[in-house]
């Protein structure tokens, strides 16, 4: 097999859900909800299936990419549908770099980053945040990391796993250097419809000639196993982008694109993701309120549906075998500098109950 | 942007296809189905939906692994469910080689397979096929093709665009040169349940130890935008072709998935194949039969919804402008050698009532 394989193994989502089944532990690591898509939406794909069957352009849908610009406040020509939020931040690797190439990113960072820069033959460099009672931007450390051989800053707010969002200022900041470095912005905005306190402002409307935004169906609408994701790209440069996409999946699967076009406007008018914040803002405090209790300190998140805590001296394996919780450790995320002291992201997109549940687990086991 | 977006643009599938769309031509250009889907997968996926509607672990859901293994005689641990047949083929790119790496292929080729080669940094070493009165593998120009930097075979049988189906003699040639010069092979045969005569030999009988076979519901169930495809793997591979595959787009729709993995044992139990062939068949003779009559030169497929025939001094322009009949050109399918005089490939899984327009309006034409 080519060195490539060496990059990476089986995800620690896919590794921690696997253990968490084999013992039967209340599932806090990866991130997916407990919840069922919308009925809009499951509605909508079981009429699409049987009538959207076949190939789409790889672009994607037409009804979708104009649901989607209508929705975003951008030009349908603008938009590279994808299998979900992977696919895209893949399709951006193979559109934008390779080998001599650096790429600046964050850490903690999400896991795809790192093989997906590597995969193409280039180099990521991590930027740590620092960690005091909440997690802090470093943007002198950013500006450091940046050299001649950089081409993006990869960035994700609201942020998996910390569960911070950037300021206006933090954003203005990170595109001042990315104009003075000339730099392309990846922003990963999955969770764009998934804040506790403001809404997060849109990085490319303050550089829209250098952002590629990245969006997800799967966590807006609840169907993370449906793969329908999206790019924004800066105007023109779909066409290039799609060339890249149309040979890791050539388009997403039809009829969901199909029931995503529908379910999109209905989600706006219908109040779904004001409900869906509120749901989530109840089970973000049932979680951090519990662990709390615990004497546990946690990281409140204002975005997202993860919380990140200390829980030093205990391994996720132990937790999962033990305490029959899973958990994501904090070192997944980390691979320049050693993980903060204890670190542990907690996925809340799960039931009252079994957060309920896992807390009690967790309290009888510390 | 990198310069690796150079490689590709536009596919002649999506172009041909657009413009068919703009000029109102019959589409014998891409290869999708007129048929929809049969109504015990459309109604397997309406169950699903609701109900499989979050990530699938990589290699694929567990019940569509299995079901598979059932239907293709392998281990489901061997299986990896990818989104689609190209996917699958990106996949092993990945997977199997890179720069200085050199894979042997035939011409015609299958679009892809030359971008997802060239994307990976490797070489694609083009090995003309012979077109007499028929279309005849070249051995011994296959056997001059390979280098000590060769690393992979590829073949697609049943073969599109030629319609041929390589015999046992044949494949079990291509299995000597892969052993001798200690080669993988990637065997496309996502047409395993298209043929007119004889059933198709899966390679991976004669080399389970270096065979990589593509499969795709797609194309066996008349759902090509369902993305849903898979690999199987030389035993103990998968996991290495599962971690690059995870990084392209995770996995594949779920809900899509648990369908299929409904529809794969009710497919056989209740003969759809034969009757999917029978209906090819009869489109297949309308089609060779008309252009037969029209005084052109076709090559009988024995596989494959596919028929190459001549028609010499046309463009594929010229055909979907003015006789408003969709076609892919056949030096689409050629780079490395000139495309034999006029050939030209047409698509007939259509509506015979499509294919009858199809050849009156290239009568008038002509
Ligand atoms: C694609 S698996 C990861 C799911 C997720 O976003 C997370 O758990 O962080
Ligand atoms: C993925 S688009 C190509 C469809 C097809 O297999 C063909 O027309 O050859």
């Amino acid at each position: 097999l080519h060195p490539r394989t060496k990059i990476t193994t089986e995800s620690i989502f896919s590794r921690m859900s696997r253990l968490a089944l084999q013992h039967g532990a209340i599932n806090l690591g990866q991130g997916f909800p407990s919840n069922p898509p919308p009925a809009f939406l499951l509605e909508a794909a079981r009429k699409a299936v049987g009538t959207v069957d076949q190939y789409t352009p790889p672009f994607g849908l037409p009804s979708l990419r104009e649901a989607l610009a209508e929705d975003l406040g951008v030009s349908p020509e603008d938009i590279v549908v994808t299998a979900g939020a992977t696919e895209a931040l893949s399709s951006l690797a193979d559109s934008l770099y390779g080998v001599g190439d650096e790429v600046v990113m964050l850490e903690p960072y999400f896991d795809a980053y790192l093989p997906q820069t590597l995969m193409v033959g280039a180099r990521p460099v991590l930027v740590p945040m620092r960690l005091t009672d909440r997690w802090e931007l470093d943007l002198e450390a950013l500006e450091r990391a940046i050299t001649p051989r950089s081409r993006a800053l990869l960035v994700n707010s609201p942020y998996n796993p910390t569960g911070s969002i950037f300021s206006r200022e933090e954003l203005e900041a990170i595109v001042t250097l990315a104009r003075e470095h000339d730099l392309w912005i990846i922003s990963d905005e999955v969770y764009d419809e998934l804040y506790f306190e403001a809404p997060p402002t849109p990085l490319r409307a303050l550089a829209p000639e250098r952002v590629f935004t990245v969006g997800s169906a799967g966590k807006r609408l609840e169907a993370t196993g449906w793969r329908i994701g999206w790019i924004v790209t800066p105007p023109g440069l779909a066409p290039a982008v799609t060339g890249m996409r149309q040979w890791s999946s050539f388009c997403s699967a039809a009829p969901l694109q199909a029931a995503v076009a529908q379910a999109l406007p209905i989600a706006r008018a219908e109040g779904f993701y004001p409900q869906l914040r509120e749901s989530y803002r109840q089970r973000k405090d049932l979680l951090a309120q519990g662990l709390q209790a615990m004497g546990l300190e946690v990281f409140e998140p204002v975005g997202t549906y993860f919380l990140t805590a200390r829980m030093p001296g205990l391994s996720a394996e132990t937790l999962v075998q033990q305490a029959r919780v899973a958990i994501i450790p904090g070192s997944a995320f980390y691979a320049s500098s050693p993980p903060p002291e204890g670190l542990v992201r907690f996925a809340f997109c799960k039931t009252p109950e079994d957060i309920a549940q896992a807390l009690e687990r967790l309290e009888r086991f510390l």
